[in-house]
């Protein structure tokens, strides 16, 4: 599973200037990486389309999901019926990557790491605890003494680092994955090993399955029948 | 599989002027519809995000995938080596519609409805033909005596009964997709019901599987051995 790792922290601390240092950095290491912004407010078309364009007209007569596909880069836009959490976002977007970094996004589970600018939340402290909130490390204008590692605020090559040994470094891929009803299904040795070569074995003798297929999907959907 | 049909026709003809008034046509019937546009050229980053944006920022500074998560609306864009097909857009980002509408994509197999206008393409006709091109049906200012629909420019209703007929109404789902190597693998009614039952009595038992699982998606990666 491609690691997510939270960029938290006050407005105008610098959440989107550490991304980029830190994108730019992994980016010239070889990885590729996934970003993902949380928008705190409704996102009117216009926010995130050119009024105008027939993307932005397709969209505003009702279609619910927009692609724009073109050679070097693709769009899309979607209605949704309330925010879609980071685990769906990276099961139905996200795949081929080494890291995603997300803006935001304070309330879920995934570790975070807060930028923290003494002129912005100099008072009230760090947004984040080690303990509630999955707080792993600080990129600040000062220390905290909190048994993680701490940053400066341009300390890129530093966070990279940090990043490539405790998540992309770190990441290990189950060779096969399930999802039940949207739900991820753990599996462990014995079972991961028995339903991956029962399928392999399976499909095997079918026309058009090369002899060793490096990937396999498959979807059942029961109330078709 | 979710039926596609690409609106084509020269530049200016009125193809998303169509695709506008079909859209929301098929919307009032209740059907969930998306679209794809095919941009003949590259997309720069200014042409599908707004310059100086948190999102922007994030794509600029290298990452490849960029995702805005709102509560009613998300944003994708993405770097791609090269277009991807029709079918490749559809498995990795269209699902739960009734519809996809293309504006573009030409060359690709899928059915085709061309809109003319005379004053358009008066002098050379119609870009595709019902044999080579998948042809179903011409929107226009004039007719065309091909043995296939013609609909006036206007006649959002007569082409969303049309699609509603011949697509959305014979849409035929199998109730197990098999994709190996990124190709789709076609199953006929032995091996899809052998391998869905199989599959189903496999993951029966493990801890998490509910009794009915109404949709199962098994991913398996080969050389994470």
């Amino acid at each position: 599973m491609i690691p997510a790792v939270s960029i938290v922290g006050r407005k105008n601390s610098g959440k989107t200037t550490l991304i980029e240092g830190v994108v730019a950095e992994l980016k010239r290491r070889g990885y590729r990486i996934g970003t993902i912004k949380h928008s705190a407010h409704e996102l009117k078309l216009e926010d995130i389309d050119h009024e105008g364009k027939d993307t932005y007209r397709h969209q505003l007569s009702g279609a619910e999901v927009v692609i724009l596909s073109g050679p070097n880069r693709l769009m899309l836009t979607r209605e949704v019926m309330d925010y879609l959490s980071i685990d769906e976002l990276r099961r139905i977007y996200l795949s081929g990557l080494d890291l995603i970094l997300i803006e935001g996004y304070k309330k879920e589970d995934k570790p975070k790491i807060e930028v923290f600018r003494q002129e912005i939340g100099g008072e009230e402290g760090l947004l984040c605890s080690r303990e509630k909130d999955n707080l792993i490390a600080v990129v600040g204008d000062r220390k905290f003494d909190l048994g993680i590692p701490c940053f400066g605020l341009n300390d890129y090559s530093g966070i990279a680092d940090f990043l490539e040994k405790e998540f992309i470094n770190k990441r290990q891929d189950s060779d096969i994955e399930l999802v039940v009803d949207k739900k991820d299904i753990y599996l462990k040795g014995f079972a991961a090993g028995f339903l991956k070569k029962a399928i392999l074995g399976m499909i095997s003798s079918l026309k058009g399955v090369p002899e060793s297929p490096q990937e396999v999907e498959i979807k059942v959907v029961s109330n078709r029948i």
